[in-house]
């Protein structure tokens, strides 16, 4: 078998995050979701041989992502779009051929069901929201009968899960795609008339499945993950740290003084925890992280080398990599009026569906002391806060923000 | 013997802590003014029938705080205005009749020897400034001749109490009463004809009296209350909590770790302090307020459900019940000139008298974060103020305040 | 032998700081310049008679440091300007005489090798910077051939230290001293002249040497003193302290609960530091200096008497005596290009040569609560800050400041 992770897709609901990083990147605890993937399909199906298809036109800050994968192939997307586009550029050296979203999260188990089918295989997974996915027509026996696109009136709320099984004459299918009425090769409809001829087991999801499309979902995705792990105590804490429920302390992490740590929490290889900080439940610090003097924290994923050194409050957040917040600079969580925070997808306002949200930041983002940031605001990578500002808006990529 | 307590006036100096409760429901420790006489009253004179004389146009807020009382007659005071007319509606039924005033704080002793005296009976109350109340003429063997209202002459330092033992023939007086020149009917009036038949012995205060008038007033009669009490620690104290001096946690009441109290001080019922505060001395703290991390809290009044979470300072103050402060919401309780903090009281502004005064909150107030509260700012009831002001002025009753 | 301390200079540039306090008074760790070196000299020579040269003109708050130099002769400088002018005014009625600059930080050593010397000498420096400084001309065997002053193509990198030990002759080169070009008397005209006729032996520097020009330099040599000092813990230091590495703590000083103090550090008499502080190496603590709840402070030096009580970051700065920060006051040490910061001396824009550089804070200043205080930025002495500022330029003398 050879495994195909798609990793092609532009993210831009995932903006800014994914200012400077592949959606797949995504953080997930210390790892991220491709990473993670990859890891569960090495365990399952050892050194098997794993395409990635990306994009042709990554730039430099994505190729520096792509190319922390051991041991893989990357197959770059010409100019056929869509995922059956993405599919017709990798070579087909296999019988059998595992295609994987890059932007799932799923739970062990499940993906290790599909890839250990013996026969053609779909994750069918059940949602409250089939129409906003590819609903899954099903025969009496419970195999793929064809695949429904955002229906208003979908079949039933059984949707595609974006992983598969399949025998390598897929390939066959997917060279054979027209072009679809928004311009794309879209793989469903390779996977459709594939299914005409030979049957698809629906393997149904019986844990976590994620779609991650907003950033808040990595979040959700994080905190799932967060429950399934165990405890873990390594790296060094210091006394008078309190702390209580299921906390994992990755090594070479530090816990310093009057610190107060509510699981369940995750703290990052080599991150830097106090002194003096109160870190609150789904707290998920990745590495080299430093959580400073009077900080207070809570469900919030904080990336690689971002400090957050004093006086700060936090929460209902995603902060990227290589942030750097003044002192005193505080992210609002609530609105007044209590009801559900929007925030700006794709130039357009959604709700987020939580009462509770504060902000997106990019990768390098410095913001000044005395800053103030209202709930469901975005800032974009690069961007500089001035001191004591309020940010009562998104703000661009490299935006220089002061009112 | 029955009692009547008037709880009529509008309170309109205590705006905005009279927004929302009436005047004789500021609070004392855990309790009430109110609740703090009736429990001293039932105490001494068992369940004797109490009269509540009320307004008669209270709005439905005000109607949740009388309807707390139990086991009383709720009297509407109808047209007929003043603390005569107040009385002209209480039922008379009994021989004997204790009036107590509203806004009294008073200490036990003093209001039992009222109480408890064989005869008609005044509370004299030595004050430094009597020519702000009604100052009693006594005769030779200290019963009184007399009430002098308001005369920038008085005939002694010895105040009226507002509170009275009397014989229930003094009816027959307020029925009599005419309407003074402000249009009220003035129950002094009443008294000073009856004083002319009838010995009125004068009982001079010894502990504790005030008039609470002003709202920093509200902070002084917690202060001694608070100093009159006994240490009591209930609830749950965590580890590395540093507690010095008295200090009352009642039971419910959670100190979590890395807080230092400092006290005297006061925690009310599930009410929740820390991690990390820092609460000094004569904060007082009504039932289910959270205090928390990095917020340092001192001389200040805090009422039921209010939540100070984190990142705040606030001193010398008094906030009302249901009260969120922004995540680096800091009160200022000391001018640049050190000279006395003034206030505005029913629109004229005086002194305080205090160098130190920080803000008085109504209920139901939401700041946003980081907002700065100049010293002797009130703020009105159901007010919200945006992230970053600074709250340089009073604010009304619903505004929004952003600068 | 006598000894003449130079402490005429108007320190300009080390203003703020110099609003309130003589150039010599600078504080190294909890006593002063001058004070430091005049107690190495006492202990080196007994009680030697000091004359101090101050300028004619200095104001009352001046007059109050004087004041505190015990057993000293005041002697003011008259009209004759420059270092020659000054030491005309002194009078000779010694053999031998050792002059010694007053805003040199030098070790004790360093000192006692010049001071200890039998005939004429003087300290010679080594520094990367000659030009800058009086570059030593000697000749084969060691001795003073000459000074060239501020030369671009200076003769060595061997500079003139400011300590001398002379035959009392060099009197009779000073009073033949004529006006130089920029109309001062200079005192190492005299020294060349005297040079050529006696021979001046040139005492290499060892240790720590410092021109106290700039105000940072104040960091400097308190960094430098207390790298020379053993660990000292007098006062009193609560349970659930944190100390790491060296740290001296006067006596009368507290340190309350939940602090941590990183060393090197210096706790002068009677401060108080915490609770909740965190402490960071190089914090330099005069007398009477309050460090209170939720203050971060790090490579600062805080003058006598002033406080720092909630909610503060400090990094990289001086801050005078009686200063008083309102709750979450925070300084800003880096630019957000992470240049190094520049700051105005006498006017001029000059670089630090520091990439984290806060704050200089003149004497009696006051900020208001939530101000922000952006890199490189000097407060003059009394100047109020308005809540809510930030301050992005320079604040005059008793300026007030609002934007």
């Amino acid at each position: 078998m050879k495994v195909v992770l798609l990793a092609a897709g532009k993210g831009e609901r995932l903006e800014p995050i994914t200012h400077t990083r592949p959606k797949p990147f995504v953080p997930v605890l210390g790892s991220t979701l491709i990473e993670r993937n990859l890891s569960i399909i090495r365990s399952l199906l050892g050194n098997v041989e794993v395409f990635v298809v990306i994009s042709d036109s990554t730039d430099p800050e994505y190729e520096r992502f792509f190319s922390r994968l051991n041991n893989v192939k990357i197959v770059r997307q010409g100019e056929k779009k869509g995922t059956g586009g993405a599919l017709s550029y990798v070579p087909v050296t296999s019988d059998e051929i595992a295609i994987i979203y890059g932007d799932i999260y799923i739970d062990r188990d499940s993906l290790s069901r599909v890839l250990a089918y013996e026969g053609n295989a779909i994750l069918g997974v059940e949602v409250p929201n089939p129409s906003e996915y590819g609903a899954l027509l099903l025969d009496s026996e419970g195999y793929l009968n064809g695949i429904v696109e955002k229906s208003p009136t979908p079949p039933s709320n059984l949707v595609n899960g974006g992983i598969y099984k399949l025998s390598s004459s897929i390939f066959d299918y997917i060279d054979s795609l027209k072009l679809s009425p928004r311009g794309e090769y879209e793989f469903t409809d390779a996977l459709t008339a594939f299914a005409r001829n030979q049957r698809i087991k629906v393997i149904k999801n019986m844990g976590s499945w994620k779609d991650v499309g907003k950033p808040w979902d990595v979040i959700d995705i994080n905190k799932q993950e967060l429950d399934s792990r165990p405890e873990k105590l390594e790296g060094e804490i210091e006394e008078n740290v309190k702390m209580i429920g299921k906390i994992i302390v990755e090594e070479g992490a530090k816990i310093l003084s009057g610190t107060r740590i509510e699981g369940p929490a995750y703290i990052g290889k080599n991150s830097i925890v106090g002194p003096n900080s109160y870190v609150r439940p789904y707290t998920i610090l990745g590495q080299d992280v430093k959580i400073g003097s009077f900080v207070e924290i809570k469900e919030t994923v904080v990336m690689e080398g971002t400090k957050i050194p004093h006086l700060s409050y936090v929460g209902d957040s995603v902060i990227s990599e290589d942030v750097n917040f003044g002192a005193g600079t505080l992210v609002a969580n609530l609105r007044f009026d209590e009801k559900e925070v929007p925030m700006n997808i794709k130039g357009k306002r959604q709700s987020s569906g939580r009462k509770k949200l504060g902000t997106v930041i990019g990768a390098h983002v410095r913001t000044g002391i005395n800053v103030s940031i209202l709930p469901g605001v975005k800032i974009g990578a690069y961007a500089r806060i001035y001191p004591g500002s309020v940010v009562d808006r998104d703000v661009n990529r490299s935006e220089f923000f002061k009112n």
